[in-house]
């Protein structure tokens, strides 16, 4: 993998640290009085290595695949919803596509191996097959195959001209998978860790638990590599090579809920030096999500509770992220617009 | 007063609200998914009449005036920062014109009261005076003046074209008036209720809250023309005007953070019919801010420890309100997208 200069290291070089807070607490406004979009702003400067960095443009790649595992029955909906929700994003009707719009984004979809395969001129094929294996069963995928869709998705975002890149997902049973991703890097137990992803009853939550804790038992402990061959989808795999490529190129990483944070603590566990180019979105209902947060240390910029994925929560943090780099790169200083002190 | 239909009784006719929950729950994504952006679409839904709601263009208004209560030393800042702070506006420098470009909003500033006049062609002059008397020691200003500011409020939002109005403010002191506002309107007590605005020392703190626990001695129980005649500022009177003047063309109404929601809770008070456009935007850390919102039964969108006013925290949550309005106009249902439905 290209080696990266970790932004923490560039965080705490002093002399840059203490320019970037003289830039901000020198901006006309009382001290600290833009609270969590100073913090944000200091680590976007951070990242870019600069006391005005430039970030403005934002792009999103929906990542869609099919799971092995929805067979078991741990997901509300059928499994021809991934491919349906796929054309649904490349005719521009669904949540993330209005989001998108919204908020000045652009969209990509890439097929990474929906179960049935779709013809259409916008959707980006890099298919690794028909869906994943059940993972309750046996590996999800080869390690070759996982090393080709890391691969693919550090590709797509070295490939993105854009200052910012949010990753959304779609895939019939993918928050089982990310359960399973997350509990195997994290060690957090699995009922603290399984929901009900797209709205399972409580007879179907615990079956789901049930066939988690099956899958997982098959295996001990595992690397990163290990887990996502074992267990993750291949959009999760291609969203977390993604995420390295996006923090490789110093573009911040707009990480969005439960399945988009099991391929950021996939990242960072293949890669720690990306990091700091993480901005955690928003905080999901989908149980778990808090705990995942928890563990790697993340404080989402949202609670809305959203549970939808798509990089809907990316979304809408998109303004925040673009407004903090902002005040840095275009706000006054008391000095330059002539404002009075303290007394 | 314009007579209003309450958009409480709107979202109360059963065929209605009926229609707006099955718009919302027909839309491509799983029931409730789309957590607390559902509900606040839901509600502007129900504040423009139809469950296809256009709110797509926004404008900041800054309301700039100075207070006789700053003689106190109730602030950490000079009064003269309230002339230079509009002038960091006119010149695009300060944080809501940052924040503003990066969310599309267009920002307009008005002078209702600076201590000294400044002469600027894009400052909007509706001067009530140079600056509120000193309210701790008598009325700040006239009763016919507050009309007059409510009067010159009203027109100004009901002049304007944007589908939904956010109003910011300036002014050294008025974290001291909108304090003793809504201490006499909620009857909330004064400690709870005095914060650092710009960022006060402990002593400095202990000081604020015995001037303004004098001032709000000089009166007993007050309606709420009184309480803003007493111990509003120019700009919190005419912000409150501009309010009634947006709902009453159901237009939804940004409100900002303790001064704006001081704005508000007068605004209600004036005219209970407003209240329904009103969507709260974030929760400030000035301490106040949070019983304030309690008690008018207002659940912040965002939380992001901001205390800087002019409309910033209205402009980030900006994103979420065209987000939720473009959701209901724009994203496809289940049958038109040809999504399968739950198993």
């Amino acid at each position: 993998m290209q080696d990266l200069t970790p932004a923490d290291a560039l965080a705490c070089d002093p002399q840059l640290a203490a320019a970037i807070r003289r830039a901000i607490d020198g901006k006309t406004k009382p001290l600290g009085a833009l609270g969590r979009i100073e913090d944000l702003a200091a680590r976007i400067a951070a990242l870019k290595g600069t006391t005005e960095p430039s970030v403005e443009t934002c792009e999103l790649i929906i990542f869609a695949g099919d799971h092995g595992i929805a067979a078991q029955g741990v997901s509300a909906f059928p499994q021809a919803v991934t491919a349906q929700m796929a054309l649904n994003f490349l005719a521009g009707g669904a949540a993330a596509n209005v989001f998108a719009r919204a908020t000045g984004v652009d969209l990509k979809v890439v097929d990474t191996g929906i179960a049935e395969a779709i013809d259409h001129p916008d959707l980006i094929d890099r298919r690794m097959g028909p869906g994943t294996a059940d993972s309750s069963q046996g590996p999800a995928m080869t390690p070759g195959t996982l090393a080709k869709a890391i691969a693919a998705g550090r590709a797509l975002a070295e490939g993105s001209e854009a200052h910012a890149l949010a990753f959304g997902e779609m895939g019939i049973a993918n928050t089982a998978s990310a359960s399973l991703v997350i509990h195997k890097l994290s060690g957090l137990p699995l009922d603290l860790l399984t929901g009900r992803g797209t709205g399972l009853d409580d007879a179907g939550l615990t079956r789901k638990l049930a066939v988690l804790e099956r899958a997982a038992a098959r295996t001990g402990a595992l690397t990163a590599e290990q887990a996502l061959a074992e267990y993750g989808g291949f959009e999760i795999a291609m969203m977390a090579g993604a995420m390295i490529g996006a923090a490789g190129l110093r573009k911040v990483v707009l990480v969005d809920g439960f399945i988009a944070t099991a391929a950021a603590m996939a990242a960072r566990a293949l890669e720690p030096g990306c990091e700091p180019a993480f901005v955690y979105c928003h905080r999901s209902a989908e149980l778990g999500h808090r705990a995942a947060l928890d563990h790697l240390g993340g404080q989402a910029l949202l609670e809305l509770d959203l549970r939808l994925g798509e990089g809907t929560g990316a979304l809408l943090a998109w303004p925040l992220v673009k407004s903090a780099a902002a005040m840095l790169r275009e706000m006054a200083s008391f000095e330059s617009a002539g404002v009075s002190g303290k007394l």
